[in-house]
């Protein structure tokens, strides 16, 4: 497989991706219609831990790590490293050297849809991953693959630049010319949810509040009493 | 889909939830015969967190939260939520403002064999959560389903009131009426194991302890020294 | 099944046990010519714990801990416990009263190609333990089975007497007669990575320090501006 | 683990086993409100086959089919045999010898939530049966169980006596009391698919016939032409 | 979650279409350079079927057909229905009725990343289908989505009008501006692999007639007597 | 990684491979203790077919199959070709010219713990193969492996030379100096079986024929009419 490696992609303004870290995962994700979800596969290796940055993207043959080499070279501050591969793998292509190379550079941490490992280094240096699995199997250097082209992750596009933002319930990808506009919906939608938050605190029911007692009635969801549901038979 | 909210079902008495309380779900498990575990695939989101309540069960569409809505105006003190789908799903069906709003009404925590997002809000109020996946994937409120009917996780079924316990092991139910002779019987239990571990931590072997040499000895287990075993080829 | 307990398996040298304690299980891989593992199903159920010990074998019947019990009788100081099925099972074979007397024996950790229950207490004595499921699921102890066999887990063979080495990366088998050139050639790859970390926190990259610009090249990947790439189409 | 083996259950009548097995299972789950399935794990090892019958259940220990012998002899004409174990397990339970002795009773077929063997043989004699794996792992008969007692496959709940109905598709259960009524209902919505099917061979549309334009309308999707969208950018 | 349907897509050509399905799945991936691939998820429910067509997308919520209702109307001639969902499901959301209509359009057969049913009905009636599950679970048609947008599929994007080839292998998709390139990089390669086979069939060896001696000698591969091997221990 | 080629291990004897191909894979399995077998994963792309011949054996880089190429020239008449990787892999590694190339040599089929395609192809030539995956994704020929090294399977060690056992249950292998005896063995359990099989044609029970009634009650479990089953709650 011969590939290629772009070489200067266009990334998402860095004070829109400022913006976007300001906000959770499952926030943007509803600011965007409920999309860019990178899928339940990908774990942190940590907790507790929100990071956002500019996508420079990996495909690799499984088993093989020679184009992640390839990428550090163009990887800067702010960016994210988003690595997969040709077929699916589990194989640890990327550990703490690889981590203490992209941290000298400013990466702010990896996303790889394969196996990782050196964890436990990865944590003590503060470096984020998400990862597909943790093995500590080695890998070759051996086949091309491509560096900052469009790749898929569950069942996303991400292309090189475009924002990726992670957290302790996953990873959603912004594509770049929407990192501004998914940051003010993501505000508003925060609001918002700040007033549901004080009414609930207060008593107040989302039946209520979001109007959902039409929605049952017009379904058919009907109220019985315990003794009226046991009376008919199960 | 349409289905019933049952208003006001039966649910097990404050003091036996107390009682089982002070058991680990293993013990529990256990006492009933080694039945009433709801399988490997629920994990907690949470680490050295024990929690026990009453069920509230809820039944959804996959994909569709509108019946949690339904559910929460059914919870009160000493509640566990236990929340299923029609068929399996991993969305992030569950957030923190169902928390804040359960937590308001003293839930004690949340069982849902689906997905489950905010997580790390979860953790930072207190609010224990087990699931099925983590998914900052949102949903819909469009298909009815129903509240406070029998619902099936893992093999095992949980009709409203019955006791929950859930801990680092797993979630295992009580039916309400097994749940003062359950805790009776857990509390005999760890008695004895009391006993095994000081047997234990003086040396005796539970091969001694349980005369588990004639078990050995009735299936043909043989003892063979290394020598013996190697010079046998295989 | 009838099986064998064998009682007195040759063990690695303590001294090489110890040696290989002191590198990571990638590392240990690494000098093996990455083999070994033991797969990315086995998980740590505590994190930040590194153990290495001499395996002490069990191969059960499926939801079946008789064995279990057998081998405590054949384990002592600087031991690791590792057990298997002979069809896969998640079943909680393993708890706290097991890890009590193994710990008055010296046993150093757990290996278990099923379920673990348990484990707050596990991590609270400190009794370190990878598993492939955490289950509160209890077992039987009808059916023979043998300790000290040679087992096989994640597709590696493991002997009584080779070394375990587990740490948050998974878990990996050293056959215990190359158990110190393993150790020596972990030395040597852990010198060579600290002398590759220097470089790489000094700004030299990977493509140049391992000469893969050429490999690149021999491959036929190709450098391009996102312009001419673009230009391209797709 | 004691059980029991329950002798004279209520079985569903057979002229409604009969009429329930003139319809497909995706008919009869529908006509029970989309309700019933025994889930996408249970696949037929033959094609083409469609069986009813009403349900003699054995819930077994994982890798155990003492149980299955002692069920044999509660098995009678028309009846389905339906196995499930107390924990996952893939073993296979069941082969030609038990296939034997239950077509000998009159016995219409197998449904086992864990493995089966011999499945060449078992076609040959025209035996159906849906399982959850195929293994030629055999099992031992040495831990009891229960025969005739409610289980719970896929999340459905099966009593001795309900009707089992299985095709390419999957598995359905039909509690008894509901047979006749189910019987009926699945008629009236095979007629009203007849009528569909008639219009959608004359190329009317499912939106018009069901009336979804009102429906697509509502939820705001709308219609583009692919310059229009595409010209929206992405 | 509001949608859109595109009315007028446009479309590989006709010409190509029927260029591809001369073809298999395997030979169309490598002559893209071993791409386009929608995974091993997707499986047959016929054998020895091999069609090509043009994609009509459709991107559903889970649990939900509306959609394929809206997309009905959009088929015609030569396409192939593309189905995929906002998250995981295995639903039946696709059974013969659909069928049935599409038949009457002249679409050629289905690709769908979750549940189908009325398997055999479907067999009998020709309408081939490649999905990710087997399953009689019903749907609702209560939420909005897309009709000809473009869709992921195991990794692979797929617009309107790209050509999709399936067979016993699985499924591919070829950009529909690639298709007239790639049918004749298939035609090149299928009468390499002529050559190949005559060579084999006379008894030439792949690694002489590849070149793979050297590769192998380069790689530091030994041959060895089996004396040699066993003589070196391990 | 380098690796290396054994050129002549011994085989099983040809008599003793023809001895054990009269039999089904659960009994021989069974005639060595109930183990062999290489689990539940590897599944037949043919249905109705038994192969049994010695295993070459072959351990790849995953997504490369230059060490198949290698093994084409170790293969004879009366082998089956056994392919693992180093990693788990679905990657389609084997097709149909190397089915050619092996079908001249006088091999009898496929065992790969891996991806296969052509299986359409492979089932018109008659070469039967059992596989972990279908799949269409071709691999490249870049880094080493071994040919003929001991090799595992589901947990099974294959050594070259030992005999491979494959029809509709799955695969064994036989320890080529245990085929003789297992072939024995197998024709005893084959005899036993016949009785059994004429005995339940007669309607004897496996309760009486294997004595198990005494087992029952040993174990404690009761016999109950439903009367008294259901009047104790429950």
């Amino acid at each position: 497989m011969s590939g290629v490696i772009v070489t200067n992609p266009p990334r998402a303004a860095a004070e829109d991706v400022e913006a976007l870290a300001a906000f959770g995962v499952a926030t943007v994700s509803e600011a965007m219609g409920r999309t860019g979800l990178l899928g339940t596969g990908l774990r942190p290796i940590q907790q507790g831990v929100r990071v956002a940055g500019t996508a420079v993207t990996v495909l690799s043959w499984p088993g093989d790590n020679l184009m992640i080499h390839a990428a550090v070279e163009q990887c800067g501050e702010g960016d994210i490293l988003v690595v997969t591969t040709t077929s699916p793998s589990t194989d640890g292509m990327f550990g703490e050297l690889f981590a203490t190379a992209l941290q000298q550079r400013g990466v702010k941490g990896l996303v790889i849809d394969a196996g990782i490992r050196d964890t436990r280094e990865l944590r003590e240096m503060d470096f984020p991953a998400w990862s597909r699995a943790v093995s500590a199997q080695g890998t070759v250097k051996a086949t091309g693959g491509s560096v900052n082209v469009p790749v898929v992750i569950g069942g996303q596009v991400i292309r090189p630049g475009d924002v990726i933002l992670a957290d302790d319930d996953g990873v959603v990808v912004v594509p770049r010319e929407r990192a501004r506009e998914t940051a003010e919906r993501s505000g508003a939608r925060e609001a918002k949810e700040a007033g549901s938050r004080a009414a609930f605190l207060d008593g107040e029911l989302g039946l209520d509040r979001y109007g959902l007692r039409d929605t049952l009635e017009r379904l058919g969801v009907e109220y019985k009493t315990y003794e009226e549901y046991a009376g008919e038979g199960s």
